[in-house]
């Protein structure tokens, strides 16, 4: 598991006002100056772990193996929550225990989960503040993972009692494929917990959202008249209802947890 | 156009809340982890293209030598629009051909325009989803050109039919010269299109923007009283609307398009 | 204070609209590819120049020996306003003159402080623009320190004539500790100006902001119950009033300047 690129991502709900993403890269820095530092997004919703799982996972395939990425919504930070490294696909996901990992563990079979000891974290962090472990711990243990000078399995013990969040999954029958909307995002549009395979399922099918039915189904934004609302299979291989040129989320509520049905055609 | 100096900018409407352009990045160093890349802004206005080309124009200065700048808004995408490539100033844009560029091409006489054709699409791209061309086009493409691995010539054939928007060029008389707002930015300055010279044709003038008149004419924003309007040349070699320690934009309206006049002094 | 380690760190109130920072980024890369840039903030208030002064404080001691800090909050940008380079902690902060660096000098002894000579700003600068000494001045200098063609002592003269912000400082005696409320962050947290030692100056105490009194004082947010207030020394070793998973600035008015009182327990 260690690498010979060392390339971190920082994912987190710190902002942009303060400095505190910067504070992380000064100490990743301080200690492995060849580190590469991407930021995926540090504008999760407060209080939203999912919603970083969600990004992480989504991410993941387009990183070189021995990547590290480090994702924080932790407002438990300072209590006895545990700090988790997750090997994923030849790349590792430090985070905190509060369920933030659990969209990697529906999708991945080979996940390896460890708990972070005591002892490695007394060995490679900085003392830490009650408030800000992204900079004591976290910054420390990704610095020190892509250089080689800790491995994976040093960690700390593997473990099998992560906690999870209920994410709702798909319900797939004959008759019907039920999904929620998961996130909104900077465009309006609307994705789905919905694999793109099941816009496909049927020869052809109707797609509603809510009350709204009979919802237009395309390849393209542009498949859609300008501002009409349009379903198609995402750029993260999700079912998205998104309105060409237009927001789909200033068109339909409500959003989030909204369910999405898909029906073969004629079916009701 | 290769260049010893892997140095790439990324431009486009992505905004902060999702891991799109971190996703880019991702693309980006898997393929050529030498890279260095700077953000440019992903804050333009959705469906904005013309303000991409305008602020990338802007930017080309500061630059050196073979850096490759990624200008993305592209409501088209996974239409058959065209991406584009364009050589200025020993440097290469990619963009969308949807009139993004319009501003490089009103200031530059030496650009040279190619079609990036469909065999280095699909010799250098992720086979690319409907909706994200920029991390699965645009960043293999810049990674390809700043690693030399690909050369500006092989993009494809040279064209001379892109895709211009009708963008407002100032009107100059002998009585006075005519032009716009084209950008309000973050400290509520009014950019406008008029190059800088303009506020020195006359020896002395007066300046006005659509009814509000006898703007005073600085050098500093603080030429103005506190509150006071100023217009100024800019560091973008633009003449500005400003005002000492307050926001133009809130003191002024319509903004964007506005009528800027220059007249010289007792002309009316 | 040459360094064999090329980081520089931003700071501003340039926001992430429009492309100023990456312009700062292209001229240091074009004059010394190496360098390392991480930003702090581009989103301190218009016109704090001191909230600036305070997270570059705050920043300092998770960079390495050698950084070079760029600070800008420059309201008088374009007048006979000095730039200023102070040495501090082995790394050295560059600001205008305006006291945005006055956080610095209220907590560091060993500071020293050089103006930025006319020489060495037509030595090593761009033509300046009237508006926008960021890119044509701050970052040609920085590059010029962290690559080593400049030192520290060629900035220019020594000064003890810096300007100084009046910057509230806490009031201590046997009776109580007044502070005040410096800057309240993404999270609704309130920080203080007050050490963290202070919380525990008495076996007992108790704690007030403005009216609100007998806010309770723990280690972590999580020692409130879910939307209480909290005291608690922050992640920079200053009091801090917060909200556990909620956000204490919505509970409490008024904020920026706000009296925090500790009191012994039954000294009223």
């Amino acid at each position: 598991m260690t690498t010979s690129y060392p390339l971190i991502t920082l994912t987190s709900d710190f902002g942009h006002d303060e400095p505190f993403v910067g504070m992380m890269k000064g100490v990743i820095l301080s200690r492995y100056p060849a580190a590469r530092i991407v930021d995926l997004t540090h504008e999760i919703p407060l209080f939203a772990p999912a919603v970083a799982g969600f990004w992480v996972h989504r991410s993941l395939g387009y990183f070189p193996t021995g990547t590290v990425h480090v994702a924080i919504v932790d407002p438990g930070v300072g209590t006895a929550r545990r700090i988790i490294g997750v090997a994923v696909q030849g790349q590792v996901v430090l985070a905190p225990d509060n369920g933030l990992i659990t969209p990697l563990l529906e999708a991945e079979e080979a996940t390896h989960i460890r708990e972070v000891s005591q002892e490695t974290l007394d060995a490679v962090g900085l003392p830490p503040s009650a408030t800000f472990h992204g900079r004591d711990l976290f910054a420390p243990l990704a610095a020190a993972l892509v250089s080689g000078t800790l491995v994976f399995e040093q960690l700390g013990p593997s473990i099998d009692d992560v906690r999870r969040l209920d994410i709702v999954t798909p319900k797939v029958s004959d008759l019907e494929i039920c999904g929620r909307v998961l996130v909104t995002d900077r465009f309006g549009n609307l994705i789905t917990n919905l694999p793109g395979e099941y816009l496909h399922r049927w020869p052809e099918c109707e797609i509603s959202l809510g009350e709204r039915r009979h919802i237009a189904i395309g390849r393209t934004y542009s498949d859609a008249p300008a501002g009409g609302l349009i379903a198609l299979v995402n750029a993260h291989n999700l079912i998205e209802i998104a309105a060409n040129r237009s927001r789909a989320a200033d068109l339909l509520t409500p959003q989030i947890s909204a369910r999405v049905v898909i029906r073969p055609t004629n079916s009701d």
